[in-house]
């Protein structure tokens, strides 16, 4: 594994300063369509890995996982174009992180596949399909996203389907990695406001302070 | 002009109930940089256009405006590819806007263009830059954003400079306007939640619901 990479800390503390804030936890993706144009969407930050079994916002990894449905646009988009940017604000310390690098999709056919834990992309799938709450397992079950909407007079039970099961994750569960390459740390409360660039040239991390 | 496009009044509607929350004016702007790769960060909202001197939050127009340093990377991005797609998120309502379109940038050589407002775009950039605070302006008199910090030892006003004309703006002060062709509107509190797809076929807005 190595050490963590120097804007981890940063960003895990901003995490904490933040938790008042349960909107703090969201964060803005961006990825390229097939077209050429790019797509932005907010995801919810599910914690860091790999874990290896540490509480998720102090783990010893550093890549960020979001969970998705396999259905959503973003997992064609990512197949053919796996680059995507995070934009993470955070209100409350007045800071930005922007992460570039490369997204990782987790989806049930990839059972045999070695997640960055080291195990099985099913064990990684299984860990974070349990930490749901209900409410949010049920969406998985629900009709596409995206679709056209589902009308309730003809299909009355459209987004009360039969819970899926609560341990063994469904198809549609998919899990996404992102792992950094290049971090843009902005704090706006100094005067002048500090800026760090942080980049990963394939052998380790380098910083360098530059102007806001 | 013409009516409001259909995702004008619920947007306007948002930023009035999150008003409370200063950053329910930021949102994030995604581009596509030269190597194919996405750009993501944070801008702030500054009003819609064309307003003809109406209430910015309320004005006629349908693009979205931003102010930014022309120095900045996304005025090169821009240049070579317009596309963009704004992602904001209103904390307060628990609602998102994704808005996918083309940006204009607007900067000191445009003096004989055209606005969306019918006047020359030395006049949109004039009303932009006096209605920023001296301290907002003062930053478009710093050392080029993004290039190696400047060394305060060496350098000690790089970012105390004389304050630029509050009056006229500076060759680095920029105006973008985000023209969306299609908007996602997603509404959290529903159950399920409501999503509603809006398009413009290039001679008027459609919409659809659809599954969120």
């Amino acid at each position: 594994m190595g050490n963590l990479a120097p804007w981890r800390s940063p960003l895990a503390r901003a995490l904490h300063r933040n938790r008042s804030l349960i909107y703090a936890r969201y964060l803005q993706l961006a990825t390229v369509r097939s077209d050429g144009t790019p797509a932005n969407r907010t995801v919810v930050f599910r914690g860091f890995g790999p874990d290896q079994g540490q509480d998720q916002d102090q783990g010893l990894g550093d890549r960020l996982r979001f969970v998705t449905d396999r259905r959503s646009e973003k997992i064609a988009q990512i197949a053919a174009n796996p680059a995507a940017e995070a934009c993470w604000y955070f209100p409350k310390t007045r800071e930005q992180f922007r992460l570039a690098g490369r997204l990782r999709a987790w989806q049930g056919g990839d059972l045999d596949a070695v997640s960055g834990d080291g195990t099985g992309g099913a064990k990684l799938r299984s860990r974070l399909w349990q930490a749901l709450s209900a409410a949010a397992q049920l969406q998985f079950a629900w009709p596409s996203p995206g679709g056209d909407r589902q009308d309730l007079d003809q299909n009355p039970d459209a987004f009360n389907p039969p819970p899926p099961d609560a341990i063994a994750p469904p198809d549609t569960f998919a899990v996404l990695e992102l792992e950094p390459h290049r971090v843009d740390w902005l704090q706006l409360r100094g005067d002048p406001q500090d800026r760090i660039c942080f980049w990963h040239d394939g052998d380790r991390w380098h910083q360098r302070n530059i102007n806001p």
